[in-house]
């Protein structure tokens, strides 16, 4: 054990899944961290309806908005090691689960480096939460029996398994994507996907901001976000399990 | 709006996820709706401690275990459509979230074809909590950027994707696997997978009964589960990811 371990206090640091949006998506475990928490790190996109639960504890916000470098990696684990050695009771506060297509793990890893023990509380990912909120099922007898969830922030992220994927009975689950969406759909097709495969984007989900489009997979390029959502987190669900959910979301 | 229909008050209906099994894992919401139920009809594998979460409700169990058959779709519905007929506030509780790999979107079907107004609660997804609460991030820079979902439960709802999947880059979780777990094995490695790539088999996660083991894909074939863990539920998680978890859960 190294000298930073012997320093901090089981206990004391928590990465903390803030799931979707609304502040009564958390889990159980998730809320009382927060009530309890004396530093919160986190995320830009965690709203403040989520941080009144935690309303003894100094709040910095440390992630990354699209398009604009946030504070690294180690910047963040150097933060939540030098709470925990004031005794803070520290939450490393994600989006979604702390380990789905965020730093989470890598802040693990920083952590487990040092020898620092740490509590994970997962989240609802927006991979599934977004597409069960509208009322979406992600799996369906007879429809689909699988789904594959990509990152659509980098082409390297999303190719290699969407030019693979199945041309039916797999629904595709894209976590920021929508700035790709034209990319992915055509990819999907040239894949052997049929053009009027349904397809939803889902913004916001689960917020005041919530904001939805449903169409076909032909439609995707040409879908126009208003202008003022072109910062909100969306979900991209593509396949027939789509035609599935109510049209209005239950 | 047919006969059915106007005879339920909407408001009654939830189909609620119950997470991996402790009972702090469950969102607030679908806390409050537990606290609030008259009638909860629930999936076999729902633990003692949630149920405890609906002190006031009448409790049915109606799910499946493996290798029985349980209720049917349609028989679950009408008992939920019958109590809420009599003014009871009912909860349909599934494990994990209600729309994976459960038969959630079939009984939303049912309801919304006899225009029955219903909500849904997610609930965390077994699929990315027992990697979370086992420290395991699904994705991570540079070694995965996406991640598959399949059903164990029967080779044609998994071969497609799996025999399609990348072998870099993409973690492979399956539910319901354990029984299959050396035909999955044996599958990905025929489609070019190392048989050194890391896998773990987690079972029960998050309950006093949880159980698991880590090794190599071509150890999954050997694995000898505890007798009396044969029944629990549980998820394999194969790829690079899983070497980058503590050695024990966090």
């Amino acid at each position: 054990m190294n000298r930073d371990a012997r320093m901090v206090q089981p206990g004391l640091i928590a990465l903390v899944g803030a799931g979707p949006g609304a502040a009564d998506l958390l889990t159980v475990r998730a809320a009382r961290r927060l009530q309890d928490a004396d530093l919160v790190l986190h995320d830009a996109l965690v709203t403040a309806e989520i941080l009144a639960l935690a309303p003894k504890a100094r709040q910095e916000a440390v992630g990354r908005r699209r398009g604009r470098e946030g504070t690294s990696v180690a910047d963040v684990v150097a933060r939540m090691v030098a709470g925990a050695r004031d005794g803070l009771r520290v939450v490393r506060l994600k989006g979604g689960d702390p380990f789905v297509l965020a730093r989470g793990g890598e802040e693990a890893s920083a952590l487990m480096a040092a020898g620092i023990t740490f509590e994970v509380v997962p989240g609802l990912s927006t991979a599934v939460a977004a597409a069960s909120l509208s009322g979406i099922p992600l799996t369906y007898r007879g429809v689909a029996a699988s789904f594959a969830v990509v990152s659509g922030h980098d082409p390297a992220a999303w190719k290699p398994l969407l030019e693979a994927v199945p041309t039916q009975g797999t629904t595709v689950v894209v976590l920021m994507g929508l700035a790709a969406r034209g990319a992915i759909a055509a990819a999907l097709m040239a894949r052997g996907w049929d053009r009027g495969i349904p397809a939803a984007a889902l913004l916001s989900v689960s917020t005041p901001r919530a904001w939805s489009w449903r169409g076909r997979l032909e439609g995707l390029a040409s879908l126009e976000l208003p202008a003022d959502r072109l910062q909100d987190p969306g979900v991209l669900v593509l396949g027939d399990v789509v035609d599935l959910a109510p049209q209005e979301a239950p």
